[in-house]
């Protein structure tokens, strides 16, 4: 076994130059929302290299159903495929599914020291938009492949690789792949963890939070009621409610974080004009979900603080704010940290890096949750770049990561599926 | 005496076609901010044909600098003429000053049942942006002197008729016009008190607070400041400030409110995404001054209160919250309650309408604030516009508190400037 890990991570290394251009050219296909196509066309071509064979699809709305809590950012998929490959396996071993999604968020108003799509290798880094999140972690997973491949290893377990659309609104595509039947024995989201292994990740989703004044002119204010300052209190509450979720939501996997299920309002907006009472606030946030809770529990939760402190105001009580949960909903999920597939993880990173791993959840919501929960796709995410520079300006991918990742990958397919040489 | 006033009420109740139609005429120019010029060469007409001698000018910046607290939310008033017009006494009376502004608020969102612009009369009623606010006050001004005239009567004190422009935007046409030099003995400013008389207005001002937070990702919101939630603490500060001001600033002519001189938060506005901690909030309101109060006094209140909640918090004390008046500043003033153009008012009320005048506070800024304070004139705001329709959709004023006011006022001039038959 060695000997054949040692064969594989010797082809990795030698085709580091392949692996930071092919990180280069997909980088460069800015697969935002709507526009993923060029880079699915690209992420079609390697695997059809490799023999895949290869699933292009559009999502469609019912497959959806699968997750009777979903809410996606978008209302359609057209002219957003997903990609799947999928590599036969000779039979007898575990198969093994590596999901990634191509599509990014957009490259934002922030100062990018070069174009956002650029590619640009510096330092060590290969810099653009989804540079980390995600296609460093795609381009790992199908590199890895193509290693043991290339060793002329033949695996006994499937090899199914997804490309999937529609993460960063709502996890629309692996819900579709999930739809169409894309299961296995195990599965890699390749998320950047930065090389941390995450048997869990945690739920989002966004609220909104509607109260009603009454309007009046400023002079006479008090025969109106100021929906900004009944929008106070509501804030206040959202705030305890926050603080009370950190002492009741304790999670193993989660230790390290200070608030781990956050409670962000994240946008305000209320009144027209300084001299009137104004009548209506708009709040906007996103609610972090543990591991171990249902969206449905969770919703009800907030919706309970939300009342709760409503009711104890004459006004609210009679004119209760109104909640909606909306754009964006992505199931929390994960298996139990001594599961086998993050046992391989673990095992292999120890055999490549020589350290144990750090092993917590993710800090945001990823495609595992679905493939958990609704593929019955026991699933970890691990992957090379850093969370931190994910949907900022200036998003990297450290190059040694990504060879790290992907002879962590590589040698963890090898152990899941079984091999013949 | 009573025979020369019973001529001249005669003459009012003679003219109420002409009133009606003066009315409808000025109300279909539609005079808002920048465009008041054909308004204004309406009433210079007028005038002229009464022989007043008549100045137009355009108010220039330096004229603002008899208030130093001036804020106005326009920067010049280039095609903003003023128009005022002087019928000079016999001599050995006192003058009176008649002060009314032509400029009105846009017509607004809201749902008019007709053109904002129409002058429809319907029901007793003249509809139109300014009849209340306040064009039926200043045809009530022009019309009472040309009663008078008209009566064959001369006057023994000066007339200034003045029809400003810029009230609506911080008072800029009548600080105008002091700087030139219009001061009287006595005067009436004419906006719509629904014919209660106003021995003080109240002054008003505008305040922006910035309060900064920190950015992070909503994942890991407990490494960034969340700005809406410190926001939500000077905001119920800014409750509780103006609750102590119903306490400390109680003043005979505003017991009828509930809240006289209110702190009102009129807009909120803060982050970007949900997703995203907000790290910026601004607040916008209107402050409400108090007769007796000085504007830089009311200012240091309010900027002590958000400087107080701050002091508590460890973040918001090192990055203090900026506050900001700008955009309308319009001085607080009057006269006592027992001053001889008041009692002159009162008296001619219970003249011309046979009941005790309700004597109160105005609910809003008048140009009052500023003749008081920097013009030296003794001024009382007397109007026949409901206040409540100002500002509004469906703007209007009776006809019948018209004529009533036009003939208060036209008795009150010939009590106050004395005549010769």
């Amino acid at each position: 076994m060695d000997n054949v890990k040692q064969q594989v991570l010797k082809m990795i290394e030698n085709s580091k130059n392949e692996i930071i251009t092919r990180v280069q050219e997909i980088v460069r296909y800015p697969s935002v929302t709507g526009e993923e196509k060029d880079a699915q066309a690209y992420v079609s071509r390697m695997l059809k290299e490799l023999s895949f064979y290869v699933d292009i699809w559009e999502p469609t709305m019912d497959e959806m159903e699968i997750n009777p809590d979903f809410l996606a950012a978008r209302d359609h998929f057209d002219g957003s495929p997903n990609v799947v490959g999928v590599l036969k396996g000779k039979g007898g071993g575990k198969s093994i599914l590596l999901n990634g999604h191509v599509d990014v968020v957009p490259e934002g108003d922030n100062d990018w020291d070069d174009s956002p799509w650029s590619g640009k290798l510096e330092d060590g880094k290969i810099y653009g938009r989804g540079a980390s999140d995600m296609k460093g972690g795609i381009i790992a997973n199908i590199m890895a492949v193509k290693a043991i491949i290339a060793s002329g290893i033949k695996l006994k377990g499937d090899v199914i690789i997804e490309s999937v659309i529609g993460e960063e609104t709502g996890g629309g595509g692996t819900l579709s792949a999930i739809s169409r039947g894309y299961k296995a024995n195990g599965a890699i989201v390749s998320e950047p963890t930065d090389l941390q292994v995450c048997p869990v990740s945690m739920g989002a989703m966004w609220f909104r939070i509607t109260v009603k004044g009454l309007a009046a002119h400023a002079g006479t204010s008090y025969l109106g009621i100021n929906a900004i300052s009944k929008a106070s209190k509501i804030i206040q509450k959202l705030d305890e409610f926050e603080a009370r979720r950190v002492k009741l939501k304790k999670h193993e996997l989660y230790q390290h974080m200070a608030v781990p299920f956050a409670v962000n309002i994240g946008t305000i907006k209320g009144g027209v004009f300084p001299t009137s009472v104004p009548d209506e606030v708009i709040i906007e946030g996103r609610m972090g979900v543990s591991p171990d809770e249902e969206i449905r529990e969770a919703r009800k939760d907030l919706e309970d603080a939300v009342y709760e402190v409503s009711e104890k105001d004459n006004w609210l009580k009679e004119h209760m704010p109104k909640i909606e949960w909306y754009g964006f909903c992505i199931s929390s999920g994960g298996v139990d940290r001594d599961h086998a597939i993050v046992k391989a993880i673990n095992d292999n990173y120890k055999y490549v890096k020589g350290s144990e791993p750090v092993v917590v959840g993710t800090p945001w919501g990823t495609d595992a949750g679905a493939l958990n929960r609704y593929g019955n796709t026991p699933t970890v995410i691990f992957g090379p770049g850093p969370g931190e520079t994910a949907h900022k300006a200036n998003e990297y991918v450290e190059v040694e990561k990504l060879m790290e990742a992907t002879k962590v990958i590589a040698c963890t397919i090898l152990d899941w599926c079984g091999y013949e040489q």
